[in-house]
């Protein structure tokens, strides 16, 4: 194992997963948004399902639905180094036969999979608008990861309807203040939004995340808020729910 | 005080804003939506500003309003009945000055009020469709104020945008399950959303009410979900925020 990690990596543990993830500071860290996100996500326990996830990062949310499923996870990532970091983490979790990375801008997925292929597509996408004025870290790499440097809003739906079989289901994790352009986006490409869920840091806090199921030419009706998440309790803990989705049980990292 | 009340008509107090309003359950009675509603819009305090609410029924949010203002409060009301019975309700709290009430539909109100002319405009609309197949109630007063008989999403966003200035706001209760419809009907005539707060029943339910504020020809950027409401708790008491809303405090009902 002595070629596993690279200069700053280090290895995170997520119990409820029993996964071991390789991390790095500068290069990607997989954080909560993902575990809400691999939480959040639905998938076919059966082994015949197409699963995909997009700007795949360092694999994480891959990983996770692995655990979820019987089906085969492909996760998609445009940066060779965190293709390399996903690889060695599904190497060390001896999930070879269960998780593949695909190298590719998702832009030009259509040279890689079929349309109407795929079952589930889960994506945890860069956050912020790319513009002139937008401040971006210095760090390319994690630049590319939260910024739309590479992918926008309306390609990752596009992309996303390219895929899904009708009746596929996509889930996303995203920042509320964008909410209005998901949604549009999401419609755009009749992929319907049906249900949402706001997540909380804590209560008497506005929504800081969210996460939001869209079914491929579903029917614009019966749109569903879910129950809101909160995250910390008063103290800054993880509220039960959270804890369960991270270490598997409510007991506390010790 | 031998004519007040008609029929099946009674009294019901709201303590919060030291108001006795006129009910009927065969006609109209206002509900938690009001109450909701009455506490999430936001008037200026001063006596200068125009303030209106549509679909008035019998005035309960038109007389809430009343009390959180020093400017003249107008209610927009398209059956005659409710008319009576909201003019009633005002002068038992001697509110003739502060709060009028106008008998027109809300279709028709460039007939009453100027364009651009209002500051506030609140609305608890008709929450559902009017379909050939929608099952309605038999009775008519009730019919028209929960289908959209008279009234649908569009004419309201349209009327509301008619009426308010520029930088107005608009406030309305509604039901998660229409909140696309919502926003497209919000944003056709370009009364920008800007806040959403949602309202669960109780922990661990969907959310089946919802409260939005829009802002004339606003800029469409920070959209914003305010921390949820929960109304009842496990043993289906009305939490402490709703409590205050109603009662003014937090003891419970004696």
């Amino acid at each position: 194992m002595e070629d596993l990690l690279r200069n700053d990596e280090r290895i995170d543990q997520l119990m409820q997963y029993d996964l071991k993830i390789i991390q790095s500071p500068t290069v990607f860290s997989f954080s909560l948004d993902a575990v809400l996100l691999g939480d959040f996500a639905q998938v076919p326990r059966h082994d015949r399902a197409n699963i995909m996830d997009l700007c795949s990062g360092n694999g994480a949310i891959a990983l996770m639905l692995s655990q979820k499923t019987k089906s085969l996870v492909t996760g998609v990532e445009i940066q060779e180094r965190l293709i390399d970091m996903a690889n060695r983490s599904i190497r060390l979790n001896r999930l070879e036969s269960k998780v593949n990375m695909i190298h590719t801008d998702v832009n030009e997925i259509k040279n890689w999979i079929r349309h109407d292929s795929v079952d589930v597509v889960t994506c945890n996408p860069p956050y912020f608008k790319h513009t002139k004025e937008s401040a971006k870290n210095p760090n390319q790499h994690l630049a590319i990861a939260r910024h739309e440097l590479y992918l926008n809003l309306q390609e990752l739906m596009k992309a996303t309807a390219f895929l899904l079989k009708t009746k596929g289901k996509a889930y996303f994790v995203h920042r509320p203040e964008r909410f209005l352009e998901i949604l549009d986006a999401m419609r755009e490409v009749n992929l319907v939004p049906k249900r949402v869920r706001f997540v909380y840091p804590k209560e008497h806090k506005e929504a800081n995340m969210l996460l939001i199921e869209g079914i491929k030419n579903g029917k614009e009706t019966g749109f569903t808020v879910l129950p809101p998440l909160y995250v910390f309790d008063q103290q800054d803990e993880y509220l039960p729910e959270v804890r369960r989705m991270i270490y598997g049980s409510n007991r506390k990292e010790s």
